[in-house]
């Protein structure tokens, strides 16, 4: 089954945002064992649009369009694709209400063009649009299969999980299946060359590296006539890799990040923990607010930006900041107790140090940072260097932060 | 001039790495003045790459290729696009020299294969490679211009600065520039109805509305011979929109995101700013430190997840809590006022509600949002309704705070 992407948008031409859609598209039909062969990027032009359609439908089994499918009269994906394929459109009742429905708690006021939306090819499978109000569908006819996502990937991704993974699994027969092991601490090449017989040698199942910031991803996949036989297939590579990178992974679920790792092994124990920040500024709280259910282990944070918030909120001694200053193990440590203290919690992750532009000195490059975990009343400081970019040094830091306390936690009884 | 990317290589279409490239040089083409018509990415195969090139080269004035410039029998985009057009392969002997000496400073031996990197199409212009060793090309033929870049953007992006930027400025003479007009508080379908007159009728300068999340894009884009008639086309296409929609407009700056603006509104009158966060569990504070500098205005946030957090730290009463609850207006409201408090600033910003996915009633769904923002001792309080996804309803109270924080100190003398 071989397939291409249509990518709808001006945007996209004009260069204003990444296709984060391509990738995440093209990985999927990777994973199902659909071959990609051509991703295309068209505007919302009526007559070139129509011919990339025309063009796509002829040559591929499976064309997946992604944009074009809200209110304005700029958005002619699903009119442009119906035509293409015969099919007039049709009211979808069910479409129709759940954007009423919509509007009626978000958005205030549905104005007529959005109603434009409702319409769908007549006898496609309507993907109903949970995130979003534009539904997506997915056409059937004349032995060529169109699906049609909006763009926004908050709506696409959650729509091609529930419907379109499924449906292509079901109609691939053999199956693909894999598991996604997650490392933090290890950089991507690092991983390859300890891996590299691994990545190189093998064909089901197959091992492939998804570098993502701060952390890799690698991927094991297999290919079986049933579960049975993909699990089979994967079990021994994946113990493989456990054996040789097994410090670094947080992860066999791809589902999980780190910060839903630390609060199940937080709740397993009974623990509460507080955060202390300076320069993550509140983005390490951030994340393990994102796990549903952080109340029942997390109940406070404190971002301390300025030498004086530390002394006046956390208690770091003014000894401290002036002997080693606020970027130090010394300081990370005290903010760490300090929190720990003021929250009554169990464990306290702080984190302190120089995320750039400016700053930076000889003996403390941009990048340098200090994390201390606080656990029962043990402290454990670490010294990291991430680089220059401003953004990705409070990432790092975040990711590091809760990677320490996962081990921390691990090692405790 | 119309022009159309051609991205050549399988790990794109393995959906392996995110095409930055197509980005980069979209980005680039639009400041050109160059419509951008097409992208399309295709992989390492003989067969398609011909049939792709083909058609580009027939449909387009400019075609610029990425990718398959390399060393191995896999890389075969000079090959193809020279046959294309009818061009012999010559032996560059700069091109050659620049890579043996390449060879000998970093990569050690120089092996046969590397010397298929020193033919370019005969009549070319070689665009020597000081980052790599695939030297570009760009070849004038017929009417027709193919670009050759290779894909890594640590070489492509330089070659095409070095090069290709001054070739099309010359060759153009004409020229485009754009405004980014940035809207939080009103939906894309609502501001496409108000403008509805702009987005369609017009041609030069043109109006394209870009859905973010939680907020509106939009970008008014006009051609003129030089800066004063672009200029001069788009003043009065931004003031209709201004007065139409100006309530709603935080910024007028491509490069700016509304904590930068309101990080600009802070320093200018001197005023500090802290936070008190329950259910943005520190992603509001972490949108503060985003901007360079933030700690001259930014010292101290509080996350006060728990009532007991939000009684001891900021001093809400008990009495509230009992009587309205932590997602209240006048929970929010004592949230901000102590934050202002303790930490002794001018501004405050508190926020509570219900990020999901349970906790929510009749009464209050999940998504129900309190924002207060205390500003010299004056309070505001708003209610919000963000829907039912947990990320989003966090994402849009931060959005929502600090854009009524600019409003607010907007109003103050």
């Amino acid at each position: 089954m071989n397939a291409e992407l249509v990518c709808v948008g001006t945007e996209l031409l004009l260069g204003n945002i990444l296709n984060t859609n391509a990738k995440y598209l093209s990985e999927k039909c990777a994973e199902l064992g659909i071959s990609l062969y051509y991703q295309t990027v068209v505007g919302d032009n009526a007559d070139r649009l129509k011919a990339t359609v025309q063009t796509a439908l002829q040559r591929s089994d499976v064309v997946i369009f992604t944009g074009g499918l809200g209110p304005t009269n700029d958005d002619l994906t699903k009119e442009t694709v119906s035509e293409a394929m015969g099919l007039s459109l049709v009211y979808d009742v069910q479409a129709a209400d759940m954007m009423k429905e919509r509007f009626a708690r978000f958005h205030g006021k549905l104005t007529e063009n959005n109603y434009k939306q409702a319409y769908v090819p007549e006898g496609s499978y309507v993907l109903y649009n949970h995130n979003g109000t534009a539904p997506g569908v997915l056409i059937e006819k004349d032995g060529k299969i169109a699906v049609l996502l909006p763009g926004p990937p908050k709506e696409l991704i959650p729509m091609f999980e529930e419907y379109c993974e499924p449906y292509f699994k079901e109609r691939l027969g053999s199956r693909i299946d894999s598991v996604m092991v997650k490392l933090i601490g290890i950089g991507e090449s690092e991983a390859a060359f300890r891996l590299n017989d691994l990545l190189e040698g093998s064909s089901n199942p197959t091992v492939a590296p998804y570098a993502k910031t701060n952390q890799v991803h690698l991927r094991i996949t297999a290919r079986g006539k049933d579960d049975a036989e993909t699990v089979a297939l994967i079990a021994p590579v994946l113990e493989e890799i456990k054996q040789r990178l097994g410090a670094f992974i947080y992860t066999t679920d791809a589902e999980k990040e780190i910060e839903d790792v630390v609060y199940a092994l937080l709740k397993e124990k009974g623990y509460t923990i507080a955060t202390a920040e300076s320069l993550t500024g509140g983005l390490l709280a951030g994340r393990l607010v994102n796990v549903s259910g952080a109340s029942e282990v997390f109940s406070q944070g404190f971002i301390t930006y300025s030498d004086r918030a530390k002394e006046e909120v956390l208690g770091v001694s003014s000894d401290t900041l002036a002997a080693y200053g606020a970027v130090s193990a010394v300081c990370a440590k005290e903010m760490a107790l300090g929190a720990a203290k003021r929250a009554k919690a169990d464990v306290a992750i702080a984190t302190t140090g120089i995320a750039g532009p400016t700053g930076g000195t000889d003996e403390q490059p941009v990048g340098t940072v200090y994390v201390a975990v606080c656990c029962c009343g043990k402290i454990t400081v670490e010294e990291f260097h991430f680089g220059k970019n401003r953004q990705n040094v409070r990432e790092a830091a975040c990711l590091r932060a809760l990677n320490m306390v996962r081990q921390i936690l691990l090692t405790k009884e």
